[in-house]
């Protein structure tokens, strides 16, 4: 018999239960990793990351990944890996949601913190 | 100015060079660990990775992870995370399309070994 536990974890409906832009929520763990949902809109804040990379992978709009030497842009069901200590400005024209991966405790606004620093708190389980 | 480097990656191209079914390959790597594509179709085999979790993710397809307690069945844009040292055994009734996310070396088969035990090596990178 299926347990509870032993279900999937839907990303359309974690999406669902977002509210914040810029708050990102964490819904599952790869060991010390986390894997996190959120919405986006408008320009974060420049910041880097001295001891990590950081995934990004768009779910639904576009996501612009600002560089110092230049921009990538991300589309649904495209993904980029910002090095660590690489300086990056994310910022999205329309609403956009997407996954980001990296270690637990990774914060948000890296070596800038600041007003827009949030704890990645963990989602109820968006189940089907 | 963009340099080539700074293009994004699209797991629907990578997924389109795969010709391999439970071939994973790496797309990208987040410190040490791989994110990698993989097609599958069929039944693998029963195995565990004592020393680390592992998260699929499906993209296109339908996935069943059978566990000894139960299964759970993954659709696009859904996903789980089998604990470490948990047995599971992935099933695919149509061919399904999936992003595994693991620390680099991890082997598929995992303490099966045998001879569906394939070495996640890099795909050139589906870019725009």
């Amino acid at each position: 018999m299926t347990k509870d536990a032993n279900t999937a974890i839907s990303l359309t409906e974690c999406l669902s239960q977002i509210t914040e832009h810029w708050a990102p929520k964490r819904v599952a763990t790869v060991n010390d990793y986390d894997v996190r949902v959120v919405k986006i809109l408008g320009e974060f804040v420049w910041h880097a990351h001295p001891e990590t990379d950081e995934l990004f992978l768009v779910v639904d709009g576009r996501l612009t990944i600002q560089l110092r030497d230049g921009d990538v842009t991300l589309g649904p069901g495209e993904l980029y890996v910002v090095p660590r200590g690489v300086e990056h400005c994310p910022v999205a024209d329309e609403e956009t949601s997407m996954v980001l991966f990296e270690p637990t405790g990774t914060q948000n606004t890296g070596d800038a913190g600041g007003p827009r620093t949030r704890e990645a708190e963990p989602l109820g389980p968006g189940r089907r």
